[in-house]
Order: C-alpha cells, then structure tokens, then sequence
C-alpha cells in the first residue's frame, strides 16, 4: 500500500486524522525537505524514514523519487510519500501518481492542509473577504523546466487576492510585471515564513517594497487587499504556537 | 474559548488532528448545513450542536451568526464554530473573526482541508501539474452583497486551472464568460459533488456544455486542461469511500 500524504503546513496538529493513521501504519515514508520534524515524528517508531527534500545544490530528480517509489511499493511494505502541505498543490503529486499508475501499483491519495490557506491564515489573513477580496489565484515562482510562463498582466486584472508560493528570489521581477498589469504599488503584501511554527515570522510591505524587503526563502507571498488584515493577536499567534 | 475550525471536504478523516481535538472539547458546535455529519459525531457526546446553514429559503444573516458566537463566547463555554471546508475560504470567517474581536473576545482558527484542493483530488484530479497548470484560480460563482463583479476574462487570459465553488447556479453564464474572454469551448471540465463521501459524483464534459450538463448544487467545478485527469482507479475511489 502506497499513500500520497499532504502534511499540512507545518505545525503537526494540522496533519489529518487520516494522514495521522498512514503515518502510524507506515513501514518506510519518503519525505520532503520542508515536512516539519513535528510531522515527522508521529512516524510508527522504527519506520524508516528516507529525505528526497530538494535541497539546493543536492537535488533528488523526480525521476529518481518515481523510481523509489514504485521500488518500494513493489516491496510490498507500507510506504507514505509525505509532502509538505497537500500533494496536489504544486507538490508534483501528478507525477508520482503517474509513475504509479504506469506501474500497475495501488495507491491512494489524502490531502492536507495547504499553506496557501493556512500561512496566510496564521498570520490573520483570510485569502477571502466579503467585499474585499472574491477569489484569489495561487501561483507559483519558480517555474519548472516545461512550465507555461504565468501571465502576470492578466493575473493584475483578476483583482482578486494572489498567493505566491516559491516566489521569494523572483519577487522583484514579480512585483514589477503585477505593477506594469495595474496593480497599484501600494497594494498590501505579507510574506509568511515557517507559517505556524514557533518560528513564524511575517514581513508585510507594499508591493512596490517587496523588492528590497527583507524576506528569506521559503515564504508564503500574499499580495491584495486582504494583506492589510491581521486577525489574529498576539494571544492568538502564542496559542497556536503553544499547543503544538 | 471559541475556536474557528475548518472542517474539511466531508470525509471526517480529513479533519484535523486539532479539529478534533477542539470538537471533543466543545461544548457548543455552531455548524454550516455543509458539515458533514460523520464530523458532527466527532463531537463531544453531549455537546450542543446549533446549525445555522444558510439554506435556500430559511438563511440565517451573517449577523445573527456574529452575534450568538459572541453570546455564547461571553457565556465562558467552550465554543467551535465548525465550517465546511477551510474557514478563510468563501467561508466568511474573517467576518466573525472580525466581530469577536470588537467584542474583546480570544478566539483561535484551526485550518482546515479545503474542498478547493480536496474534491479535485477525490475526482482524481491535481489542481496543478507539471506542464500543464502552474497556478491556479478560486472563485465564487455566488456573490454576496457588496462584493467586487468578477473579471471573466481576464480569468480566462491567466492560463491556469479555475475552481468555481457555489458556481452551479450560474455554470452557464461562466462559461460563457470565460469563452468569450478566450477559453477554448473544449477546455475540460469536471464537476464534483459530495466530495469524498459515499455518495461522490463527478460529471465531466467540455467548457462549451457546462450550461446543459447535469450538476447539481453544490458542486466543485474544476475547468482547465488538468480536469481532465483521473489520477484514481475505481480502486482508489473504492478505497477512500471505504475506510470513512
């Protein structure tokens, strides 16, 4: 049995109860670079656990992760392929399903908290907001070998609320192509790192700001109207931080 | 204590860990119409279930809501307000959020697995894919008062995957809309109701048919190149309606 596990977005009490159960029941996990050690933790004690994180300068080709995961599938053990967030969102979920699939192996696919939600969430930021924002697109920076270009000027017009993820070595260019659309330069931007982790940290500025704003890789970027928010509090932010 | 829980798509397994844990410590759930009742029973026995689903007919205003939380969060009973899906997503939480803060009251959110991502994944369906969607767009086909017209046709010029929630009403002027801005009248689309419960349906057909197809509400309707995925088998669907 193969699952394909969202972890949520960090804080391990977002992980579901389902992911909980295939975490517990696994033999091996096959996790990614940003899956928090919290998660990580409710493993079955002794489960093996093997880092596919795609870190700079080290990556493990996609290719090479199908490869493992069909090997290890067809060993029969209980394999969770553990992906930060939910397997589908720019995760390369697809992928793996794909090598799956091809080779005739089972498996299922239990989604997660995403950090499009939840890192805006946590910062007080509701991605929607009645007479604020109506939709929101969730984009990705870094594009990927094959990857269509992301129409920026069009994404301008939208007007509605854009989360960026992996976007924080090209938010200068990004910012520029959203202001050369029509987006105002004083529109509202929050960046999200370590999102409901203890070390959380949000840096909000204009967008015309973002370029020279002082905002480290990995970070949620949440760019409209809705950035201004801050619904939580201090009691708030402590809470979530305290009960994980 | 009053707490803004997500639900998750249905599947009461993919409610949170802290979800649950808020829910078994409740003693008053004030739920949508849309919450599961395998969720419902998670609760603590005894606990007070109030439902304020907006229901054709017999809506409960925004205001009524905002102001029995705040009530009841004064009467110093553990209080979750329970909403489908993720409580910042379309789900109006931001404007609770905001009256339990003018009225001094500590609240924390608990996330939760949006439908956005999860009934795609239910039907199979990545909302991005390498190659072939690198961002993606939510928008409410329904729209409240006060809220900003969306731009259809710039939707349509991002060139990503669209996820319309509460769309089912108006499919055909959407998809109107979105062809007259440049969809093609082929674009795949797959409309998913009761996500990840026993009684899950998914109708697929092109963008040029949605007006005539058969959906009822409510649905996640999905359009882009990616609804035509079936990333499951009649072996996954099986498996993740079999172990709720």
């Amino acid at each position: 049995m193969i699952s394909l596990v969202g972890a949520g977005p960090g804080d391990p009490e977002l992980l579901t109860i389902r992911g909980l159960r295939r975490l517990q029941d696994a033999d091996v996990v096959v996790h990614d670079a940003l899956v928090g050690t919290g998660v990580l933790a409710l493993a079955r004690p002794g489960a093996e656990l093997i880092d596919v994180g795609k870190r700079p300068g080290a990556p493990v080709p996609q290719e090479l992760i199908n490869e493992l995961l069909v090997q290890l599938g067809r060993s029969g053990r209980n394999v969770v392929r553990l992906k930060g967030g939910d397997p589908f969102v720019f995760g390369r979920g697809g992928e793996e399903a794909l090598a799956l699939i091809a080779a005739g192996l089972d498996f299922d696919v239990v989604p997660g908290v995403s950090s499009v939600m939840a890192a805006p969430a946590a910062a007080g930021i509701p991605v929607t907001h009645r007479g604020v924002s109506a939709s929101f697109t969730v984009v990705t920076g870094h594009r990927q070998r094959g990857e269509a270009a992301v129409n920026w000027h069009a994404l301008a017009q939208v007007g509605g609320t854009i989360v960026v993820l992996m976007g924080v070595a090209q938010r200068a260019a990004i910012a520029e192509a959203l202001i050369a659309g029509g987006l105002a330069p004083d529109t509202p931007v929050a960046a999200i790192r370590h999102a409901t982790s203890s070390e959380q940290h949000v840096a909000r500025c204009a967008l015309s700001e973002l370029a020279d704003a002082d905002v480290e890789s990995p970070a949620t970027i949440v760019i409209g109207a809705v950035a201004a928010f801050d619904l939580t509090s201090e009691f708030i932010r402590g809470l979530a931080v305290a009960d994980t």
